[in-house]
């Protein structure tokens, strides 16, 4: 069922390794008109589009702080305990991110200093549908919570009865935040990126979506709202040795196939008989899962590839430049430091990637679509600006100041060399 | 002739706040059919554009070693060693922004760590015309050095004869930057994001340039190239108390209203007297600008506001997100630490912006056009991806597992909790 490629020249890896095309240009001017409409008639436009792609009436459309809280209490306990462990987790990693202000002295007098800002107010977007992702509200509210942000508030696409998951619920609420609103898709990302009278500009959007949302974010930030990442399918590769357990591969391989129909698997190895079993081991896995038909469709676009060592495999994989990546290799320590493009990587047969999707405590927003070559995954440094500073006596000036003047006047600016000069005579 | 704004009301700031709106819309078009052309045609159409554009018929795009020795040794020696000084006060600054990996275990027998790995190729857009900005070559370069960047390229638009400007050629050299190439514009910015067999493609551009060039990477990054920064006019902000000098306020203003009449400044002031000294300093060190015309026109379009007190000013600043801001106040460092919004600081009497723009070490390469209130400047950040990995002992997914398979059980991934399950049963 998966595509078999054996010993692929290197002048067919480029080609081999291309991802399906998104192609937003279709959606774009639909999505942009719905745009405009809500940044000249703010909420009035939310709502009234919100009445045509939600089919749903609301009130308010903040969730009432007391239903939350009733919603919150909705988890069992079971559930509730593992949110908790999985938020000090994240919280653990996502702490030692923050770093000190380093004062550096780069020549007498000259003080320079870093410091990191928490961006004032951020939005977060969390998809409706099946899945009620209360997992992402934990991995971009912690950090957000752990940088300092002001305001945090959080948009998701109305249920019928106006009710929120009750997961979601209490995952908002140990980080605290308090204003939800059930908004969602284009009118949610609009809403946040202009303000309406109801919800509040933000400075900052996070959070996947579908193509619509992914659209919208796109064309906001086109307009100077930041936001976390360009949006893709989600992606895994898999390295495998002889060493690797072919049941893990094939269960981890079927942990992404399973996010959508458009996600994106790969296997690399060097041994012949990897393949075989795993191909083995997800026909057996395949038949017992609940979304079998999704993941089926998704095994069917992906591609295995046997290489002639490991570390040819790497090279492959390096130019993928996978969101998620899993070294099941015997040396997989070594291995790893081979990596330079990926979003996220699992070392050895016992770190799944429903591990760090969930509770390791690493981040699961990640660059997808042959990102990771540029891009780093959702951290506190997502919610910080780092402004720089500096201080210069009259001394640092006396001892900086000619060097100034002589690289304003070989660029022709007068007027910078003056600043420069009039402080000195 | 600046505008002044006396005791504005709070509800009227967000307006008076408003910089003039950049306009692409009409441009796009154009700009993205000359993309597609050099994506599907590569160096023809590059070299088609190079000679409609830049009038200029080329042999080959690279500027060969040898000139670019030649023409590094005819910077006088002064220059060189201004240059030399920068270069060694932005290395120290920027060395200190590395970061060792840390190793946390989130539980026992979970361990995570991220690492910072370098963006393997950069390409660096430097605009030529009037100014040879060979200052943002090593605002650039050296951080993308310190990360480690394998492969460093640089685009610059040619002259007649096909050479560079001496400083730019000696900046490059000191840097190690051998791949330079004698393109401009568009054609540049599309080169290096669709690699043509003359010019390598890079995984993320950087550099400042005219609106064609912002468009264009604007564009590309739509397509996950990855790029620097928003860009947009360069601003400053001063605020002054009684203790400022009045005609180092006005000399910094000016050598921001230097640099093209899209410039944007404004001064934010809680004592009368220095908006009328202020003015007076304007206008006598306005007239012997070799620049003044354009400096003249920029002053049309600044701003000054009176405010009751200084924190209030600091609202209004916060508000703005200026890139540069000057803080001319008797407690500058108390100030400073009620900045939210900006780019780049400079405290007291002795720190021109121009110290930044040069030599004190920060980086000059800052967010622009209200964007400081999300986005950090250029960085060695910038030219890395952080990574996280993680790597789980059986014991310790025996501590994790029924935290992921609950959550996975909640979200509805089945096949998230069998990569768990499997594991350990």
């Amino acid at each position: 069922m998966i595509a078999i490629f054996r010993y692929p020249k290197r002048e067919q890896w480029k080609e081999l390794m291309l991802r399906p095309s998104i192609e937003n240009a279709l959606i774009e001017p639909e999505v942009a008109k719905i745009l405009l409409d809500i940044k000249q008639n703010g909420n009035e436009a939310v709502r009234r589009y919100a009445s045509i792609f939600d089919v749903v009436s609301l009130g308010k459309f903040q969730i009432e702080a007391e239903d939350l809280r009733t919603k919150a209490r909705e988890v069992d306990s079971k559930l509730a305990e593992a949110i908790n462990t999985a938020y000090s987790n994240i919280e653990v990693f996502h702490k030692a991110q923050l770093h000190e202000t380093t004062f550096i002295e780069t020549m007498p007098g000259v003080l320079c200093w870093r410091k990191g800002i928490a961006i004032e107010r951020i939005g977060m977007y969390i998809p409706g549908g099946t899945a009620p992702l209360f997992s992402t509200v934990l991995m971009l509210g912690i950090p957000a919570k752990i940088a300092g942000c002001k305001e945090i508030i959080l948009c998701t696409p109305p249920n019928n009865d106006h009710s929120i998951h009750p997961a979601i619920a209490y995952a908002a609420e140990l980080i605290g935040i308090e204003k939800i609103f059930a908004v969602g898709g284009i009118q949610a990302i609009g809403s946040m990126a202009y303000g309406t009278t109801e919800i509040p500009k933000v400075d900052k959007i996070f959070g996947p979506g579908n193509q619509y949302v992914t659209c919208a974010k796109q064309l906001v930030s086109k307009e100077g709202i930041a936001i976390d990442l360009p949006a893709g399918p989600s992606e895994l590769a898999v390295i495998a040795d002889e060493s690797c357990n072919p049941e893990f591969v094939a269960a981890d391989l079927l942990s992404q196939a399973e996010h959508g129909i458009d996600s994106h698997l790969i296997l690399v190895t060097d041994y012949e008989n990897v393949i075989q079993q795993v191909m083995l081991a997800l026909e057996k896995q395949l038949a017992k899962l609940s979304r079998r038909e999704i993941a089926a469709k998704v095994l069917k676009n992906s591609k295995v590839f046997l290489v002639k060592t490991i570390d040819e495999g790497m090279d492959l994989i390096n130019l993928y430049a996978p969101e998620h990546l899993i070294i099941s290799c015997r040396n997989d320590e070594e291995i790893a430091e081979k990596v330079i493009n990926a979003g996220s990587v699992f070392l050895g047969n016992y770190s799944p990637e429903s591990a760090g999707d969930y509770a390791s405590g690493t981040n699961h927003t990640l660059p997808t679509n042959g990102c990771a070559n540029a891009y780093s995954g959702v951290s506190v440094d997502s919610f910080l600006k780092n402004i720089t500073f500096q201080k210069i006596t009259k001394d640092g000036l006396k001892n900086i100041g000619e060097t100034v003047e002589l690289m304003a006047q070989a660029e022709g600016l007068d007027a910078h060399k003056n600043a420069v000069r009039i402080r000195l005579s």
